[in-house]
């Protein structure tokens, strides 16, 4: 059994919301990676009687604490004198730390506030953690099982402080013993399809399976013990990416493959020394800016009408079924109806386009994504639209159709996301 | 006495660390805004003994509580498991919600998997939270001391629900005094620069002061008690918006300009009927992206290298200083210092473009983002670029012109903001 660790976090602008608390997510991510299971976050704000109780249920049931915030100099700066009452330890003075306070001012030019002195008192018993990065000194005890540290909650000192000295601390004091934690990422794919894909697989009641779903991928996640066997965790990493086939688009943990998809693309064009051209309709912008900085993606156009675009690069394609007012005008479905009546080949248009900007362009190959459906089915939440990628390359033309749903902003992500997704599946497997 | 309400968030990958519990912050601050007092945050993982101790010992303190997460269709989301162990309340299967699930997936065309069966079952006399957004609904009950709402963790769905269902339903349950908040949103000047601004305005000791910085503006806070005088509140807030100025895109919570950047052009673009075309650089797509679903934005292109653009364009201007290959390799500065020795005109050459897409475009204003500094300099982290934006409108040209530092998306994103925010400045100018 890992040791139980417990983070907490102390101040009203926490609690009230006025900022958002990324101690704990930051805390929590080294905790795990060192071998403890994290079992609770908890903020409370500035009231003395809620730090006791906290501190005394914190004591009783975890092994090991970080606490963040409450160490400045000011009034509701309550976190020693809490510490001080919940485990009847008397503050004392530290002459130590108190120097190094006043160094930090005199450094600066700067008075110490008789207030700062304050921040100077410890529990009776604790061992004093030193802070360069600022004014308020840290420091850890013991106080019933737990052993528990506290820091500034500034995020740059409380790391700082982390990093430096609670590490090393627990890595000697506790018998640590780090598990390693596998994801694998897919796109175009739901949770629940992903459990049904994944159900025959037989997972060791060790491996602790778990699934993420984030605007940008979802995630199946294998958490292995320590001292799992490294072929094993092989094969059933394996065998679980296996069942999920070419939606797995990395897998983070695990070798080499990591990162997000952007990150996945650059890796194989600049590998492959390819050069991008785009034309975007429903991500309007949003699958260039995932890829901000490459070097490989020369271009990128919006266009909100298909039929401008169509007019301006003079493309001839379909000219009998493009004319007139249709595309202006699409069949509009009752309300949840997927639109699919297009009278006009969007896929065949899309690849004009592509062959079109091909003419011109310096890139290699050219990512175009059109769509059916109008803005106003675009901007509501209960309708889907269809949208379909082409990908010019040297090997001729690739297309993908989706249908893709929800509020605007999760259909425009989406439609980045998969018309991307087309140009990774084809890098992969041209890689293979 | 205000009633104390706490927020409960669920799931590994909070008390994990694999994601910031950004949720907990967003209702804190509603709940206070609606007259709450948060006493605490506090998050578990996915173990059923956790979340069942938990929930007792919050039925215990609280007069409410928010929960967010655990109501997904896996074996992991335990929710509603835990809640019906906690309070001896056996599970019912819920028809209703059983049905808006199934609609759910086939309004997009995909047959529902067994697992989401799941979701629509609740604890023996709660009340259903209606889901429009997502597949899961959400519920409410009272348990002891505590009314209890539990909503899924996606914060799109999140926040949908929190204002669609529960927050009308607390305000009917508790006898709430909220306070007015107000929040005054800039762009382009820093949190320091703000507090020094606005120095001299005297802050009445009831009402709190707060800041808080975003990627996307800096917010300036105003919490007024329930009976501060409504003259006395329109007088400090003008005051302190006027100390600010231009930099003041928004006003939330203050009638009726608040909203985001976007927000703000859309209703001064549609009002004025006037339409757009954009070309970025920096932004790489992200100022059409955030424009998402915008009738008045027309088309939108990103082009890497500028050279390539004018030439493509024809544009004329500026051809001695434009030619060779200054414009493919600037001048290096030292790590740190800012690109300076911009050797052709930039200004100008915006302007050249800007008159040139006119020509073919059908918008009414064109707006053009150049940069100084190579595409290495944009990634380095520790150099700044500058930037040139122009808009061209029936008045003539505007332009501003920026020095923009930190990681790439960083830049990225101010970018973005910074040459809509030109175009905010003189709709709103023209406005007036």
């Amino acid at each position: 059994m890992n040791p139980i660790l417990e983070i907490f976090s102390q101040g009203e602008e926490v609690v009230t919301g006025q900022i958002v608390d990324t101690n704990a997510a930051w805390l929590s991510e080294r905790a795990v990676a060192l071998g403890f299971t994290v079992a609770r976050h908890t903020a409370v704000g500035d009231k003395l009687d809620d730090l006791i109780a906290l501190l005394r249920e914190i004591a009783q049931r975890a092994d090991c604490c970080i606490c963040t915030g409450g160490l400045g100099p000011t009034s509701d700066d309550l976190t020693a004198e809490a510490v001080a009452k919940a485990f009847g330890l008397p503050l004392e003075f530290d002459g130590i730390a108190f120097e190094q306070i006043q160094r930090f001012f005199a450094r600066r030019n700067r008075v110490m506030p008789e207030s700062n002195r304050k921040q100077a008192m410890f529990p009776k018993g604790a061992e004093r953690i030193d802070n360069a990065w600022g004014t308020a000194p840290g420091f850890s005890l013991q106080a019933g099982r737990c052993w528990f540290s506290f820091v500034p909650g500034v995020p740059s000192e409380m790391r700082h402080l982390f990093l430096e000295s609670i590490q090393p601390t627990l890595a000697s004091r506790f018998l640590l013993r780090p598990g390693k934690l596998v994801s694998i990422k897919t796109l175009g794919i739901g949770e629940s399809s992903i459990q049904q894909l994944i159900g025959g697989v037989e997972i060791p009641a060790q491996v602790q399976l778990g699934f993420r779903a984030s605007p940008d991928d979802v995630q199946t996640k294998l958490l292995f013990p320590h001292d799992y066997p490294e072929t094993a965790m092989t094969a059933l990493v394996s065998e679980v990416a296996g069942q999920l086939g070419d939606h797995v688009f990395a897998i983070d943990g695990f070798g080499q493959a990591g990162g997000d998809l952007a990150f996945v693309i650059d890796r194989l064009m600049t590998g492959g020394k390819y050069t991008l051209a785009v034309v975007e309709t429903v991500s309007q912008g949003l699958l260039a800016a995932k890829c901000v900085g490459a070097d490989w993606l020369l271009e990128a156009r919006y266009e909100q009408s298909v039929e401008r675009l169509v007019q301006k690069l003079a493309v001839t394609v379909n000219a009998d079924k493009f004319a007139g007012s249709e595309l202006e005008q699409p069949t509009a479905g009752p309300k949840g109806e997927i639109q699919e009546c297009i009278s006009y080949d969007l896929p065949a248009t899309a690849q004009a386009i592509a062959a079109e900007i091909q003419k011109t362009s310096a890139a290699d190959f050219v990512l175009v994504q059109l769509n059916g459906g109008d803005n106003k089915t675009f901007r509501d939440k209960d309708r889907a639209i269809i949208l379909y990628n082409t990908l010019l390359t040297g090997d001729g033309f690739h297309q993908t159709t989706h249908s893709v749903a929800g509020p605007i902003n999760v259909k425009q992500n989406q439609a980045a996301l998969l018309a991307l997704d087309l140009l990774r599946r084809y890098l992969q497997h041209k890689e293979l």
